[in-house]
């Protein structure tokens, strides 16, 4: 995509890695889940501690609530931020939560690790200046009507400011269809890995609005290929303030967290699996995800656009590096 | 769904199972593969070879191919669905092709033993009562701006003329995003597997258009828990009069299907996995995908609508089907 | 466009006209009327009288009704061709009627002046060729999520079988909006009046869904350029069968059509008005292909596409038809 | 709709005028109209001279400009709101210029008269609130991909904060179609003339990106009831560095003004001049622009909405106001 200067995907395929407290967003397969907003001390650290339990590596909780009627909870500013303070002394875990407003930037950023922009926010374009020069890390949703591109320039504006860690998170499109709240797309992720070196996260809880939707679409994306997840869980959903339908029980969330982990391990075996019964001494040379019979010519896709991952199995390919993901252990 | 009296979920949540030439759809994981449209004997046949030893379980190819343009290559017709005819003689492979006029659903279910309905006819009411009257099974394809309801609402036309063999295929729907052909709404598989007993396909190829796309949106459909896929595949995809930048070669499919083997293995213990880590003895008699700690209650999703998997971990409850998919061998 | 060989804008910008009966679609301003379903011997005739009355040159009634449910009422099919000839009878208004199965085209145009293809059926391509077959005067109503290519594509697929008689009716397309039941697309009058010779119909009465709309959204279109209108009209809406909510009464349709007639007078004269006023002796230098002071000369719009509509009003250029349209008498 | 305290249309049916330096926003019809970007002070000065002698009644012109890229041309900024200052000078035409950041608010207020939030703002709730304490008038733009319903509660937003001064200004919203730049939803203009009192523009520029579709579009909004729009004039749209296809050029713009003038006259007496033909003694009390025969009753429109616009032509009926628009002289 032209004038990709900073987010466009690397000639090497290398892809970047964001160190947050430890937690290395791009290099490890990641889950940020918590609360929809945060409503009170004991709501927010029960669920923190819930979902660390889990293996949760970030709580995430939102202060700052967009509503869409200004009648609507707004959340609790400033007393949310010390909330979630808290809970990140009690737990441990990085916080995660929106800034709204450029004037807020600066001291929300004293409390988040991560400062998140949300979907109505993607094209603020004073907000992405602002949160680029302060440096934070940076989750950056897709707007609900936006395109990759449009979403890849918005990325550019914040890596522009000299701040490189921007992490990208998928939520769903608005379309036709009534049933879920937004249509998840998911093909955003192999779609990123290919134009972008930026980590690539899924929201299935907003993508899809049903809480039953919630863990087939979360294993979907680790499958193919997803850095990570940010999941609402609730310690009690149904007295939630916001989105009761869709946030999870520790319980239900704790089971999700088994079943990813389990097909996590599976997945990281997966390509090895299939070579070992297929791979000749000669191909042997050519692995890495790409050298493979079988794998990914450069395709044209639609309009003409070339596939970046280029294979040639008779040697000296650069490695599909979409394939890889979060299925090995060591930093990318 | 209002009105839906046919095609909506039962209420003992089983799964109908389509029976074509021992082949159960809806019953076992099936790949239906082949390529976008019939070309010449040699093609077809050599194709169907190659995705039968890859452990496709039917063969898809197009006699009648609706074209955007008028001078664009319309298939081969009678000519193409003879050359079908003789790849399923050659690999015993079951056929599927599509039907677009009221007046050819006789004749050419003389050669299909699955007739298509494709995205661009699926409201065209006339063709589904005539498909409905066949009585041989449907595929019926997402319109490419249609809703779930009016989906289920067509599949319902076919089922109310007595002919209970129908199949969903998602492919798809249009939307602003322009990076994909169309954008694959996987979050079709739990939601039909919630609104209906009707098995559920995705057809990865025309859902995205991007050849190196196509084996994570399989893999993720497959977690998802999809009952089949619909691939293009092509014996020499340079080549192909049509869908030339989507179509997979025989040892890229080969490679897909030993991942989607391998992943369905997996995902058939993936349950029992989870589950003797935590479960107590008592809970063991009610297990079935339902009753676990952890499951998904009743929720409301979008609109007030109920979700229709109940779970109840203190015994008795109804097997939450919509997870148990093809991760068990046994027919529904 | 590319491919459209006889749908695209002639080089004299010369438009089309369709002689059905004597009416000149395309030639002069036409409104055709009557109800969404025949429901009705006495139900259609009587609408018939009451919009010929108003000055409706045409009727409407749809004999066969493309209806989301199959339980839903489906038309009266022959019955209600039959009721259709009747009020032709009565009142000499020509036919338009929806077709929606290859099988019967022959007979319904044995009925109908005009035979109508649904949104729904804009790419059932084995239609379009039957009714291209067929010779009769076509109304090929816009997909509700089809691009402007597609449409004119379509009609292509007609003119190619040799039947020059095609009009085109936009009918509002599918968005994410709810208020109305579709969103009226006004800019394809301007847009198939510079890309394509074929006339260009508006139906507001399913574009927006909603009454009170439909006196702003027909006044729109006729300032806009459009060469006509297809409006619902039910001599009591609140029996109708179908589209109850969108009907007009006989009443509320006569006040529209002394509007419509009184605004295209009016727009007759407007240029000839503004012409009179302005040209200066020193500017008729300046004419030229832009040429008159203040209009439009070639212009890129997206994607590069050129403006076809150059003005000279010092003579001998192509006049601009887009501005003409039905404010002359006189036919094109 | 729900929760739209402040912006819901009124029992009376009155709807609000804004005051700006003597320019009745919603009394009378306005149109504004400058360059798509501030980019001299030659430029901006010389347009704003052209764009008033042609009948404008404000000038536009922007010093902040949204662009997808972030190495796209952002605008002069203060320099360029100094220009438009200079403008104001000269001509005495009321500035509205947008406002992108919370910390801008009070300081662009020195220079605007109106501030304008852009569609990609909309939701921008800090910046709505903060625009609606500065007690400013605003023109709120429509989401490219928002709601009727979501538009209408901005409006609250920034009512709520006690600043009653917001117009409305719809500019076209993301749909699948590709050739125009946005689908330009002109029913907006009746929808909000139904749902609230705030006045209703239309941007015909941004709505279509076509130049010679911006009369027919401009001219279909007016006889729809719109109150006025905002348009892109350049002195020298070949020389533009931003929207450079679909800004008018001075004459261009004139010419477009003078038709605007003479169907505005129009329509002021065209419903004079249709109900003195029809109007009978007894009906002439019930006068009003909805007391007619032929107007229109309560509808429900889809979903069951009802039609604020009570109509009953056996007396005493609540004016239709949605049809008087601007084709009275008097103030509403």
């Amino acid at each position: 995509m032209k004038n990709l200067k900073l987010a466009a995907g690397r000639a090497d395929f290398s892809r970047s890695v964001i160190d947050v407290s430890g937690v290395k967003i791009g290099g490890e397969f990641v889950v940020i889940a918590g609360p929809c907003s945060v409503e009170s001390e004991e709501q927010t650290v029960r669920t923190a501690i819930a979902v660390k339990k889990a293996g949760a590596k970030m709580l995430r909780g939102g202060a700052f609530k967009p509503r869409t009627s200004p009648y609507a909870f707004q959340g609790l500013g400033l007393k949310g931020l010390k909330i979630l303070d808290k809970a990140r002394k009690e737990t441990g875990l990085p916080i995660v939560t929106e800034v709204v407003d450029t004037r807020d930037v600066s001291w929300v950023g004293e409390y988040a690790d991560v400062l998140q922009i949300g979907a109505r926010n993607m094209q603020n374009f004073s907000l992405l200046r602002e949160v680029g020069k302060s440096g934070k890390p940076i989750l950056l949703k897709r707007g609900m009507y936006s395109t990759l591109e449009e979403w890849l320039n918005c990325a550019e504006y914040i890596l522009a400011e000299g701040n490189p860690n921007v992490l990208l998170c998928e939520r769903g499109i608005r379309t036709f269809e009534t049933y879920t709240r937004n249509t998840l797309d998911l093909s955003m992720i192999p779609a990123v890995r290919k134009e972008s070196h930026l980590p690539i996260f899924i929201d299935p809880s907003h993508g899809t609005g049903i809480l039953s939707m919630i863990e087939p679409m979360s294993l979907a994306a680790l499958v193919a290929g997803v850095d990570g997840l940010e999941i609402e869980v609730h310690i009690d959903p149904s007295c939630a303030l916001s989105d009761k339908d869709q946030q999870l029980s520790p319980a239900q969330f704790e089971r999700l967290m088994k079943k990813l982990e389990a097909t996590r391990l599976f997945m990281l075996e997966l390509d090895d699996k299939i070579d070992s019964g297929e791979m000749a001494p000669t191909e042997a040379k050519d692995r890495g995800a790409g050298g493979r019979q079988g794998s990914f010519p450069e395709d044209a896709g639609r309009g003409g656009r070339k596939d970046r991952m280029v294979d040639d199995s008779s040697g000296g390919a650069a490695p599909d590096r979409s394939e890889i993901g979060h299925f090995k252990d060591s930093v990318d």
